[in-house]
C-alpha cells in the first residue's frame, strides 16, 4: 500500500465543515467521492484535524492509503479536474507508511481576519468578520502576547470539547494590520475546539475596552470558558498551514 | 429636488450586470427597490456606466433625485441595512443639480486580475482569471504601454458596441505583480464596450508569445476587432474608481 499526503485548500462558505456528517455537504465527502472514482478503491482520507462549518483552509493536509499506481504528481491535477470549484488540491507526495496527517503534525497555523472599515469591503467579505466599531489595536496586541507558551486553554475552548485535556503550546501569535484588515495569526502544536475563535472573541473585548490586556492572562489561568469572550464567527477563520518534519 | 451622488461597491458574481434587464438580477434593480422603500418615491438611479454580468465594482458611482429629507450622511447606513450582502454603499454626498454620474465623470479606473499559479488560490478565485500557463510579464508590460494616449479603440471594442465612435484617452496603464496575482490597472477618460477585457485577452496573447508587444500597437491602428485577442472572462474585472471634479 502506498501512503499519500495531500495539501488541500478550500473555501468553507458552502460546507458543513471538513468532516463527514450525517447531514450537509462536507469537504471530506467531496474528496473521497473523487478519490474513489480515480483509484477505484473504497478510499478514506485522514485530515490533520476537522475544521468547523464555514471555516476555510489554504493549507489543510490529509493522507490516504491506496494500491492505485497513479503517479503521485498526477494526483492534484486529476482531482482538481473533477472536484467542485471550492476545493483545490495543491500538492501530493508519497510518504512513509507511518505518516499520519494528524499524529505527525508538528505545528498548525490559523489566521483570523477582521475588517475594521465603517462598511465592509464587499469583495471577499465572506472571508472576514466585519467590526466597524473602534478597536484599540495596541491593547489587542498586548493581550495576545499572554497566550504564547504552554498553557491549559480550557477557558478558550468550547464546552462541547470531547478532549481529556486542553494543554497546548503556542509558538507565535501576532496581530498585524493590512490597511483596514487586521489579521490574527497563531501558530501552535495544536488547537482545542473553537480555540482561535474564542481567543479572537476575547481579544475583541480587549479592543473595545471591555477587558484589559492582562485579563487575557487572568482568564487563561482560571480555566473557565464562561469568563472568555464570545466565539467569533467561523467565516473569518482560515487554517493556513500544517507543518511536518517533511515538506508536503 | 436634491441631487444625491452615491459611491457603491458590489460583488458581480451573482448579478446579470449593473443595469436593469428584462431577465435576471441586477445591481440597479436591487438599489432602486431599496431607495423606493426609503424615499417613498419612484426613484431611478443613473450610474457612471453599466458593468457587464459578472463584473465587480469597488467604486461605481450613481446619482438620483429626491424630495426626501433624509440626511445625506444617513443614506449609506440606511441602504446597507436593507441591501443584499453583495452590494455595499460606501458614501453619499449632496451635489449640484447639474451633476450627472455619467456625463460629469472625468476618469475611470478598471482593474483586471489574473492568478498565474499552477492551481488557483481558492479564496477569492471568483475574482481572478486563472492562467496557469507561463506568461512573459515584461513583454506584456511592453505591449501595454502602446495603449496609453488618445486612440481609436475599435480593435479593442466588442462588435456589439452601439457607440458612434471609439476614440478614448488612456492616461495610465500598468501591469503589476503581487506574488502570483498580476493586476492590470487602466485609467482613462472613458472605455468602450468590453475594452479592458479585450485588451487583457490580447495582452495574454503577448504573454504567451503568440503576438509581439508591438502588435498591440499594430492591432490598434487597424481598427478591426477581429485582429485582437479574445474577450477575457468578466469575473476578473473590477470597476475600481470613477473620478469627478468633486469628492464623492
Amino acid at each position: 500500500m502506498r501512503n499519500i499526503a495531500v495539501k488541500v485548500s478550500y473555501d468553507g462558505s458552502k460546507f458543513n465543515g471538513f468532516q463527514t456528517q450525517p447531514y450537509g455537504r462536507t469537504v471530506q465527502d467531496e474528496i473521497e467521492k473523487v478519490l474513489r472514482k480515480i483509484t477505484k478503491e473504497s478510499t478514506d482520507i485522514h485530515a490533520s484535524g476537522r475544521t468547523d462549518a464555514g471555516v476555510h483552509a489554504t493549507g489543510q493536509v490529509f493522507h490516504f492509503f491506496t494500491n492505485s499506481s497513479i503517479p503521485v504528481e498526477r494526483i492534484p491535477i486529476a482531482l482538481n479536474t473533477i472536484l467542485p470549484k471550492d476545493i483545490v488540491i495543491l500538492t501530493a507526495v508519497e510518504v512513509d507508511e507511518r505518516f499520519h496527517a494528524r499524529h505527525s503534525a508538528l505545528r498548525k497555523t490559523y489566521r483570523y481576519t477582521i475588517d475594521t472599515g465603517k462598511f465592509p469591503a464587499v469583495l471577499g467579505r465572506q472571508y472576514r468578520l466585519h467590526h466597524p466599531q473602534s478597536l484599540n489595536f495596541v491593547a489587542m496586541q498586548e493581550g495576545l502576547a499572554y497566550i504564547v507558551g504552554e498553557h491549559d486553554f480550557t477557558s478558550y475552548t468550547s464546552t462541547r470539547s470531547t478532549k481529556a485535556h486542553h494543554v497546548r503550546t503556542i509558538y507565535e501569535a501576532k496581530l498585524e494590520s493590512e490597511g483596514l484588515f487586521w489579521h490574527l495569526t497563531v501558530t501552535g502544536n495544536g488547537f482545542t475546539y473553537n480555540m482561535v475563535r474564542t481567543i479572537m472573541g476575547t481579544l475583541l473585548w480587549v479592543g473595545q475596552g471591555k477587558k484589559q490586556p492582562i485579563d487575557i492572562k487572568h482568564i487563561l489561568e482560571r480555566c473557565d470558558r464562561s469568563l472568555a469572550g464570545p466565539t467569533a464567527l467561523a467565516h473569518g477563520l482560515v487554517l493556513a498551514e500544517v507543518a511536518y518534519d517533511i515538506q508536503i
